[in-house]
């Protein structure tokens, strides 16, 4: 995949994801004033309809009480990816470079620590071996 | 879940989708390079390991051939952030409005559809009903 197919998909993945909060918080919205409305929107939208986004609210406005509902979905989804896109970059990137050098350090820890161990299996094989000076 | 928790768990989403990608990628680069080490990573990497990508790259450190591995993972990984996360932003805000716009569009027509179907079903109830001139 060539990476500007990769930046597609990825701006889908962040896409859908919002869409996945935005119905979380109308979900728990709901539960405080429509809790029979909140039941059936937390059914609705469970075995996995919301992987894709799109397809999850157009399925959605066919419903009875859909359309008030996609309405919301839409104006908070909106609402989150203004408060969240504009720090993701920094975000992910910050997050990316630290797990690197932590990975990295463990990464030395594990090459140090089979080096010496291989050193240790060095050492004790040579004790058990007879030495020259015995025969 | 508050909207910090929301752009925090959307920066991990995207993390570990570009560690997804990065695994994929050198996947498809060692096919053509060292086929044996290109199945024994796409059967290491499948049943969902990838899904926290940190994880999968801490247990891929303790496999003999994993250290090698995951060097190159996290290059590739920053690589990938660096040529993605610039443009993101701008990707799902513009996506987002183009699909607030369909979904709008298709919700107005499904609205004046019903209401014109309700319309014509008025009008061939109307029409069956015996007029009281017929009495």
């Amino acid at each position: 995949m060539q990476p500007k197919d990769i930046a597609k998909n990825t701006a889908k993945v962040v896409q859908d994801y919002l869409t996945y909060q935005a119905v979380k918080l109308i979900i728990d919205q709901l539960t405080e004033t429509n809790p029979a409305e909140a039941i059936w929107l937390r059914q609705y939208s469970s075995g996995g309809k919301l992987q894709n986004g799109e397809n999850y609210i157009d399925e959605l406005m066919s419903e009875l009480r859909g359309k008030q509902l996609v309405m919301r979905i839409l104006a908070v989804r909106d609402d989150l990816a203004k408060q969240v896109l504009e720090y993701l970059p920094e975000m992910v990137g910050t997050s990316i470079k630290q797990a690197n050098l932590e990975h990295r350090r463990r990464l030395l820890e594990r090459l140090t620590q089979s080096s010496s161990e291989a050193n240790n299996l060095d050492t004790e094989l040579d004790a058990n071996e007879p030495s020259d000076e015995n025969k």
